[in-house]
């Protein structure tokens, strides 16, 4: 039986769920990046394929869940469930990639948060003794997400030095009660967090709140320290949003210990790459877990970490009413397999 | 331990979950419907004393839940978890109604499948033994809405004939481990499922082929009859998708025995209420169930429904791309109390 910690945010695991297989699938841009070799299938057609940049993102899905079902060797009807959701308006990225399928679906909204959110829910539905297997997925795209957050990508708008780059890509878990590879043996729930900060074009600073509030729970309702982990990883706040996680870190006292990373700090050079403050969106957290994060735990190079999807609750209409963007962070723990 | 029906999409709960409280908020239209007495809150003022419509909604969603702490003699801040989602971009309803409380938050996006979505979920995170209570919550506003999805109101559209009325409301149900109410005894998720219907504006016969997979696919799960329901019933078909989920259920030749009933087709008066094929949005099954149909099951009234949930998951921009429309629903058995 699981164990709530009571009055907290975190659960454990006793018996943990494993992730048995991932994968991932990268656009062009990524793909030209220093983590390309992680990703198991890339493109040089931002398009995917298809018509337009929402049926792209589609795609992607649709073929990140099939090298999922092949790395795992079974088809991808026998899935039984996907927890997915992107940011897409009504998330239909995630429901058309699952239209007709067959595959039951319980679909998700926690902006970047994603790829944990859905880990966290699969560990859940597996971990609870409902079912045996449940796939966490989800998928961002630089196109639809410029168009809808921000300006179409023809009008040509400058970026702010603040800004980050969408990542275009998907990444799924397939979260197992039995088999080997790492194991998540705890999680901890966020809470919507906004500390005012009202500038769409640092989302990084806005959700770094977010983040230090669920690092900071974890931690107390484990009796945790950073150095417990080899890494904690946040999802996508970027290089600004990463050092003012650090800077709230500080203000408390509190040292991580040099264990921070983030994926969207990760995923681009950011020298080279033109991208600002770095990656975001779902699918930064997505291919960097479902990709480097998990090979290394899965081969022993990383023993455990926390992995802590990030998510801006803002929409174009809440920021245009004046609102400050709430931010929400959830972690699970990813311990290595015992390969 | 709860048992998955393998291969399948259904799951019981051997230790069923109770709803020990449920609390509602209705706008102006609704409380002048045949179920206001049913509402626990309602409000002449559509803005519920906000700037816009996204922060009414957000606002009816802050009623609803500080109504059902008071009624499950509670402090809102005692909650530990509340999974929760709206039809707003970004489902900023939710995200805003849960800024800075403290509540740990699962943020869902079933379009008006949510109170069904976030009931099945909050029966997991409860009976899978990993908390002691959560909570499920949803919410529409007519004029959000209407501005999101179709016109502005100032606009004046013409309405046509199939069209629904989203409703303005919010419910919430508060899903224990241990006390006295209706219990959560199955679960039934549902698949996306599309028929080819591209019509926005007849969104209910869209979710009835939806509707349909998932009432057959939990009978064939269970070994059950629908006679063996005092009501099977649907989210927000209006009176067009009922009658396409009784035509499609009559091609198979199943009866659904006089059981079937839609939150749609019975929140308003449809003779006077000029509500065309009836009510619609997440608000239409969440203040049905966490008022009329929990009150009913709680005073014996009612012994059994299945409760199924109906989502449209389109969006302008799929309609606009001329796709068609998927649906998908999600079905919950819920029990009369002991009481």
């Amino acid at each position: 039986m699981a164990e709530y910690r009571q009055g907290r945010q975190s659960f454990v695991l006793p018996q943990p769920p494993v992730i048995t297989a991932w994968a991932s699938t990268a656009g062009k841009k990524e793909s030209e990046g220093p983590h390309a070799h992680t990703f198991d299938i890339t493109s040089q057609d931002t398009m995917f394929g298809q018509r337009t940049w929402e049926q792209a993102e589609k795609q992607m899905q649709r073929l990140t869940l099939g090298k999922l079902a092949e790395k795992a060797n079974m088809r991808m009807t026998d899935f039984k469930l996907v927890f997915s959701g992107d940011l897409l308006n009504q998330c239909i990225g995630s429901s058309f990639s699952l239209r007709n399928t067959g595959i039951p679906h319980l679909g998700l909204y926690g902006a970047c948060s994603t790829m944990a959110e859905s880990l966290l829910l699969a560990s859940m539905a597996v971990g609870g003794g409902f079912l045996d297997h449940a796939v966490a997925m989800t998928s961002s795209h630089f196109a639809s997400s410029e168009r809808q957050y921000r300006f179409p990508l023809g009008y040509g708008g400058q970026r702010t030095p603040t800004s980050q780059w969408t990542v275009t890509g998907s990444g799924a878990a397939l979260v197992c009660r039995d088999g080997s590879g790492p194991r998540i043996t705890g999680c901890t729930i966020g809470t919507v967090t906004d500390l005012g900060v009202r500038d769409a074009n640092n989302m990084g600073s806005a959700m770094a709140p977010a983040a230090y509030a669920t690092i900071t729970a974890h931690l107390r309702d484990f009796g945790k320290s950073p150095v417990d982990y080899d890494l904690i990883v946040t999802g996508d706040l970027g290089q600004m949003g990463k050092e003012m996680l650090l800077e709230l870190a500080k203000r408390d006292g509190l040292s991580l210990g040099g264990r921070l990373e983030d994926c969207g700090a990760l995923i681009f050079d950011r020298e080279n790459q033109d991208v600002h403050a770095g990656g975001s969106g779902c699918g930064c957290s997505a291919v960097m877990l479902c990709g480097y994060l998990l090979d290394r735990l899965n081969t022993g190079k990383l023993k455990s970490i926390l992995f802590c999807g990030t998510g801006a609750l803002l929409s174009p209409t809440s920021t245009q009413q004046g609102l400050p963007i709430p931010g929400v962070c959830h972690a699970v723990i990813v311990e290595g397999g015992r390969n």
